[in-house]
């Protein structure tokens, strides 16, 4: 066998390289400007306008894809070249020359399913603040959130419980909630509040499943893509309908859109992009990749359940654990209805959610994405890391 | 409980607010030019073309995402500052002034399904022709048309019956129709027809379910994006595949690719915009958000029927209904095959079709959207609204 | 009925065509540049930067979007005007004059599923290579292969035998393959390969149904997006879960980003267009309409059943046959679950397996696309011809 001992396709990184594979790297690389001048000039256009265009081009490409450049993110860099070395980035100006420290650095949100609240009532307090969050490593973001952070707290109820929210906004603009999992009226629930002020409200959760829910204040798009998302799980009243497993992990998805690099200086919203669906990172749980600094981990041959809410605010998630099938998927989160079985990528929608069970016999490192690799490439990558095995990032 | 009483999160306008939110709402809608300028400084480039840049950018937004400007359009306006007044939009020049007045003129298009044809045969007239038509308040758009309106006719049929279909083309080009519903040769039926030239085929529907039909001439992207397509639903003949509701309902889902504003003069077709899937303006039936001033209407406990298509022509739609569940979901409009149970948003493919029904008890309104958000903010959103409350717009 | 005899709407072309007409064809072809020039005036930029803006809109749309100048390429092409004549192509520069000839010339990809390995091991030997390979009439791209081809081998194994992979590594830089079929620590099988080295491991597909293989070498983007990608199919040991049929097909639709238009010298990838998910070819087995010039065949009254795969990199497929509905549709490729049945399209994820049955008794040309249409312009169409039909392109 040849194979590199420590080169892993998805996750690893390179240790050793020919010459002749350092140059070709270089000149793949280099197409990211090169090749738009040489389009440019082909198509036509004077020296002087190619020479702009690809800037443009550059520029553009330097704000609409920084993941390139960091080689710490498994899934998405170029490979380094030589031990200790890295490809020169195909997008410059981007990534901060800490990025892996800071990325290992970075404590990554908990995705375990936290236990279900007891009793008939679960009171949910959600505290809305403006919030600068990394969403990358070396990356800032101006964020709106539930309770601090995004996603916002997972809620884990049980079928029948009655869900008590209450509502404070310390913002300066108005926010609202809106549960996926409510029957109740919109226009007397999911309302503006205004700054410094509360409000709370009641809904039995009577469908198991597990939801979004979100900021449905508008513009919505913006509310969500600036972090106000979250998801709750409940449990059916009939456990047989979700067998019990062993791992649960909730996993929510999330795309962000910015008006500037982020790394100097948080980034905010960029609305256009939003409308066009072209984000710059896409993540499982607010941050870029974070799961393949610290892994997700289960034990052999036992069952793992992946609760996956995709809060879009636009892109359908395709869920996928490489190196296994979803032994069970609950299509749409319809736990009332039977799952599919051994199927590779199920598609969740915007706004959607799904359950996928998988049971990993063999110790390994198993990637979870969205199959949408463009996506990925923008760091909607995680790992499942099953058994005893050496971790990810050995560099 | 602190929330204003007439602010509604999904579809409410904001009548008061602080001086501390109106400054950051014009900082924040600054965004869309300002920051842009900083961040191709930012990048490198000179002063000078950094407003070029930015300016570009200004320009490109205004021409794609014109739905900003029109706070009578609830879910995609920024909210109004103060009584009466309206933030900076941040995308200047395409809704013109008197917007508002423009929507509530509008007469939105009914969505109730049409009583079934009696006997044997469905007679069905569609007469081609091109036709300056309003796409949004304000927006013209020189629209292909069945019969005069986008989307066209829905047909209604019964399993079993035979459907006649004469085709009359009344504009300049060659046209067609394909409909989803027939098992028929497609070279023999849906032909081109040439102007004012007429064509007849027949086609049995043995298939329940709903379906889209749409000109099939070539390219078929312009066609399809121009408005050539409709909707047509066939009962089952064994009624219990599809139990009686109270409400039924037709959506169709549809994107609008304008190479101009569309304000001063009519728009037509950008398929550069079209193939690269960035519409603006993505429609229910043709006209942006025309159930938010116009919505549909349920008697509380009863149950509601979406026939929904998606006439694309390209982005999937993810039907969700705010404020409740899907309480039955046709997945891809498969009625012979058990529905979906409770579940929040399904996705209906381009070109496909979905059937949900919804029962809500609770007075109240309940937009219908797809949870991409970036439609939303184009114009994918009505209200349901349940039993006597107060209208959507109450400025 | 006055339907041109030698029109068909699908994939004809037209041979006559009224003077007014052609006036109407040139004027809305023009809208390609002339609109982009009055909108930029429109906007408020000077004349200068008007024709800039026009020039830039256009050299990228050249590059973005060479499907509508070859009329060769049926659902996607301006119609010509006249007999022999071509109208003015919307997008200049990228097809070549002879694209008829060459669309002719190309050998279709056979896509007939191959018989299944007998005994209990499968032997795949994936030869890893680097070609310049055409990818529409004319393009040629530097595609990265298994086996010299895009796509790779069709594998047909039944469930229960082994398969056993060697892969060899004849390009200049390392690779892998990733098998969504196998149940394998991804960690210790999808490893990358350096040049000039091989690597064999096995798994027993335990899972029916069809299954992508790829590339999973980071940037897992970029090696899917230039062409490493495959499908197997696994017959279940159950042959009553997926009857016998008379025809199979496998078809793998896959998206091409190009840096240049690939006419005069090859294109490679434009990374940024990837991430973006805005291709400029969209190809059923790797070559635009390549079964619109060679159809499939069926005869009347038998099943065909087409195993599909989105290879992506990044958009789903919506599944549809024209002209008949799909019969039985395993969704997700679950075979062990039951059908949808009787439904029009059906989403594919990206990343994901289906298979559909469809049953057409009436000689004819069926076209099977993805119904998101912005797709089918760039080259997602092909042909089932049913029974003894005249042939698709009779001019």
């Amino acid at each position: 066998m040849a194979a590199h001992p420590t080169t892993h396709a998805y996750y690893g990184h390179r240790e050793e390289e020919s010459g002749v594979l350092l140059k070709l790297l270089v000149l793949f690389l280099g197409l990211g400007v090169g090749v738009l001048a040489v389009a440019a000039v082909w198509m036509g256009a004077s020296a002087q306008e190619a020479r702009n265009d690809a800037k443009r081009a550059a520029a553009n490409a330097a704000t609409a894809s920084p993941a390139a450049t960091d080689s710490s993110m498994p899934g998405m860099a170029m490979p380094a070249t030589t031990e200790g070395a890295r490809a020169t980035p195909s997008f410059a100006g981007i990534a901060p020359a800490n990025a892996d420290a800071l990325a290992t650095a970075h404590k990554a949100l908990p995705a375990e399913l936290p236990a279900a609240a007891p009793g008939p009532v679960v009171n949910v307090h959600l505290g809305i603040s403006h919030r600068v969050l990394s969403v990358a490593p070396g990356i800032k973001y101006e964020a709106w959130t539930f309770s601090g952070g995004v996603p916002g707290p997972v809620i884990h109820a049980r079928q029948g419980q009655t869900v008590r929210v209450t509502l404070t906004n310390n913002s300066p603009m108005p926010h609202s909630v809106d549960f996926h999992a409510a029957r109740i009226a919109p226009d007397k629930a999911f309302v503006d509040i205004l700054p410094k002020k509360s409000f709370t409200f009641s809904f039995k959760v009577n469908d198991a499943g597990v939801y979004m829910y979100h900021c449905g204040t508008k513009p919505v798009l913006a509310h969500i893509a600036n972090g106000m998302y979250g998801a709750i799980v409940v449990d059916p009243a009939n456990p047989r309908l979700l067998p019990p497993v062993h791992h649960s992990y909730v996993l929510v998805s999330g795309e962000w859109y910015l008006n500037a690099p982020g790394d100097t200086k948080p980034a905010g919203l960029d609305l256009v992009k939003a409308r066009q669906m072209t984000p710059d990172w896409v993540t499982w749980n607010g941050y870029a990749a974070q799961y393949v600094k610290r892994p997700l981990t289960a034990h052999p041959g036992h069952t793992t359940r992946f609760y996956v809410v995709d809060a879009g605010p636009s892109l359908n998630t395709d869920f996928h654990v490489v190196g296994t099938l979803l032994q069970r998927a609950w299509v749409d989160g319809a736990v009332t209805d039977p799952p599919e079985h051994g199927v590779q990528t199920v598609t969740v929608p915007a706004g959607g959610g799904a359950i996928f069970d998988v049971n990993i016999t063999k110790p390994g490192l198993y990637p979870f994405v969205t199959h949408s690799f463009a996506s990925v490439d923008m760091g909607a990558v995680g790992l499942l890391k099953v058994g005893d095995v050496a971790g990810t990032m050995s560099h």
